[in-house]
């Protein structure tokens, strides 16, 4: 059997070749003409759908998404912001997790290439940009989220990370504490770096001396932060509060002062990072630095769809959404 | 540049055709020629990897997986299970989202097929089955999980649902609870049905009457049961304990305990499915099934390979996994 074309469409459904192009283009078009075409697609066989529209346009309708691991609350919540909009516009969406390597990073960018993606939003696992610089000379449309490239001029979405921390030690300030510790992310990520940048500002601004060793690194995955918990409550002088930088690493103080019998809020005050339902449900309730994860989705995708379509209007234009704080029982006031 | 071949990466890295092929072929090759077999694909250009596999074996190594959200804990659990062992051996995955509607899932399983994957692991969203029957028809190898198709003789890994419920029942029962809600999931969702009949049964074998206005029918998303729970907990003679069937609507229920001022264990008990780390750390925590999910990934994700690999051995299987209990603070002893 030969191919369907958009002119059978038309010949079968009555409807114009321009009209059929639109719908099969993802545009609206009247409720009775898309029954219509709807109509011819299926007595012709739904492949003509996804086929045509790839004649025509020479688009796959597919767009690729590449984070450090699909299991994790924060690229999860982003990527349900993307597929609202993609969704919407009839793309779809090929997953892809990195899992926190910049090996498997450069496989996927790869994987997606050859699956004739119409375009990429990736959250880089580290600071190495050259497979990106690749990608945009082959004028693959990239958009960067949660993290920026150093010498990589690209759209992006990012948060005001420098912004949330700060306001996090700056509250902490404000109740009377002094000796803050900080749970920072690895120092070849972007947004863990400029976390820190927020701590160590705000200590600055308050006039608060910085001590090294109230600093730990730890890795932004599952069960990050241990060691660094463990030593911020060894020290000799240990911290009255602790910042912790992301989810994971949110979770694990959380988890380890329960298992060591520390109470949040009394012992020692606890500011995490990224709410979700379940920190406002614990007792004590954690204070913490809310990003607004949809709306990076949201934001990435429309930006991408736009230059999918070769509008390179203000390029490259980066996004920087508004953090939050979320206020929690885990901080205790100290005056 | 002309496509480089297997010929081509033995001649670079002087190792045998059949080893390379072997290599390219996702099995385990000597260390010693697997570093010669990589440096050889690299001088001679990544692609030829990924190229060189599927002319070989006209495989695209890519598996398709087809959840009803990619962003439920379920799913995700699942998802990192089947990339533990796709990974190793250097298959990719595509994750799409059928978002629960049966349109989506019908679409992403053609979109799949246009991406030529080698087999789709699937959770159908609801009972209807032509469309898996069509793809099996195709011998496009497709493994089911968490929940079987009334009438389609496939491979697929699922829960022991039943016992599962049957014994969170039970040991309310053995706690002194007599009057047990539950928010049962949708009707047309083979997992929720078992699970109900669990509960069924657990009442039968005590000799419990069924009283249909203690069952209440919920979706399995964000913010399922919420009627359920109010409905249950304004009966003129409220149940003692609420049994929710999967992680959403427990919490769900968790919610809007504390929003109303109900205290679980204490007002009323609370036994949920579905363990995170979150149950247990919630005060009181919560009791749970837990279902094995990581290990439902692996088992579907070996299960597909050797499927994609013609060994059809006992076609087709159906591993039933076995779920455990865990206990919480959220259930009062009535005796």
């Amino acid at each position: 059997m030969r191919m369907s074309t958009i002119k059978d469409v038309s010949r079968v459904s009555g409807i114009s070749i321009g009209t059929v192009s639109r719908y099969l283009n993802g545009h609206k078009v009247k409720k009775e003409n898309q029954i219509k075409i709807e109509k011819a697609i299926e007595e012709l066989g739904y492949k003509v759908n996804l086929m045509a529209r790839g004649l025509k346009t020479n688009k796959t309708f597919t767009v690729g998404v590449i984070v450090p691991s699909v299991t994790d609350i924060f690229s999860n919540q982003v990527i349900e912001g993307m597929e609202e909009i993609l969704d919407s516009e009839k793309y779809s969406l090929i997953v892809c997790s990195s899992r926190n390597s910049i090996e498997t990073e450069k496989e996927k960018i790869l994987f997606l290439k050859e699956k004739r993606v119409d375009g990429i939003i990736m959250m880089p696992v580290s600071d190495e940009n050259e497979h990106v610089h690749q990608l945009l000379s082959e004028k693959v449309p990239v958009i960067l989220i949660d993290r920026l490239l150093d010498g990589v001029d690209c759209d992006a979405v990012v948060c005001d990370n420098v912004n949330g921390a700060y306001r996090a030690i700056e509250q902490l300030i404000q109740y009377g504490h002094r000796r803050i510790g900080i749970i920072a992310g690895p120092n070849n990520v972007f947004t863990a770096r400029e976390r820190l940048n927020g701590y160590v500002r705000a200590l600055s601004d308050y006039k608060i001396p910085i001590d090294d060793s109230l600093i730990e690194y730890a890795l932004y995955a599952k069960g990050g932060g241990y060691d660094g918990y463990v030593k911020l409550l060894n020290l000799p002088e240990r911290p009255t509060a602790i910042f912790a930088t992301n989810y994971e690493t949110t979770m694990t103080g959380v988890k380890y002062m329960m298992e060591n019998g520390i109470k949040i809020g009394e012992d020692i005050s606890l500011f995490g990072y990224d709410n979700t339902d379940v920190f406002q449900m614990l007792t004590p309730s954690i204070a913490t630095v809310v990003q607004p994860m949809n709306s990076i989705g949201e934001h990435a995708a429309k930006l991408l769809l736009q230059r999918i379509d070769n509008d390179y209007k203000h390029y490259p234009i980066v996004y920087r959404l508004k953090t939050k704080i979320l206020s929690g029982t885990s901080i205790k006031k100290l005056i």
